[in-house]
């Protein structure tokens, strides 16, 4: 089945890719190598997640947020490729929780991004992970993740 | 002499190499590069420095997390190759130290690393290392590294 | 016309590129691929920027602080490879800034790097950008860069 189809029968889409809004690209090819930019919460050019999780937001809605940067990210890497075919493997997945300084389940917010894409890829959803705290993110958003992706 | 050897003449052991606790791998391989996730400093299941540099613990303690995340990378490497030997040289090493805000010496903390990796590898230690600060990280954990390597 | 050509037109210069303070290396060069250690706001051996953006440095002081870091990953550059003809594209900028819990425009800030590769490189300054902030950062710099090059 394609990511698609799997994504409608989830109930999900892919939001409409946030062209860069400066002088870098969402996404660089280089070989079978895919670099991205940091992907933020977003949908319909508005920031849906934002503050601190373990504040402003609870460890669930940190996982919703996650979820929608993998979800940014996916759709970043259409634009770029056209679709998912020649995607390999995700080789890595840098997680950023914006939290207090209480809050260390970091990891559990960024399963938001590593089930989706377990759920959306099987197989090829791969990914080393590293799972971070920042007391601050751009825009004020509550995850930012950074991906590295391994084509065919 | 063989890594395992020269760990043991400095009287250290390999951790057991955690499992992924998600939908993630501790180590992606991909042509000739090794992505790791991140590492704490963690041995026989058990966090074994936790809190802030600068506050909870002093620079030689966070040197001392620093080494024992660099011993669980290197049990990653060993679980995921079965020894060294493919070991080209070690490509990058982001090192995240957990610290109060007055706190600036993380190229000292990660030394702990960097020293450990140059005893134990040589000229295969190689590295880029981008040492960053941090409010809080996974599991209070002191320090966290992750590890992109080279292999033959 | 040549980099250094460009940096004189434009009234700049390149750092001495620091020597490595410990047992990692500025470069690790690695087929096709070039990982450059944390690069900090220096020149002539001394921290040119320093503190909290948002509180002891303005965004406009931020943006000069990753103009710096960009040229001191540019001199590291040069010192390795001998000159820039080897350069494909740059990969991917990890932007770390030193800001007060308040600031979000990371972006902004490091509009000062992306901004002066675009300059100097033309087509072939790329870069997918990360945009962190952070609570401290090594040395109290404002502001580090990490950065990828693909080589030709």
């Amino acid at each position: 089945m394609s990511i698609e189809s799997r994504l409608e029968e989830l109930g999900l889409s892919l939001p409409t890719a946030p062209p860069p809004a400066a002088n870098y690209k969402p996404c660089v090819r280089f070989g079978n190598l895919l670099f991205l930019s940091g992907q933020l919460p977003m949908a319909d050019g508005e920031m849906k997640y934002s503050g601190r999780v373990g504040k402003d937001l609870d460890e669930e809605a940190g996982y919703k947020a996650a979820k929608l940067c993998a979800l940014n990210a996916l759709a970043q890497i259409k634009k770029e490729l056209g679709d998912f075919d020649s995607v390999a493997t995700i080789l890595r997945v840098d997680g950023h929780v914006n939290c207090t300084p209480d809050f260390d389940a970091m990891p559990k917010v960024l399963n938001g991004t590593s089930d989706l894409l377990k759920e959306l890829l099987g197989d090829r959803a791969g990914h080393a992970r590293v799972a971070l705290g920042h007391h601050q993110l751009p825009l004020n958003a509550a995850v930012e993740i950074a991906m590295t992706v391994g084509l065919r």
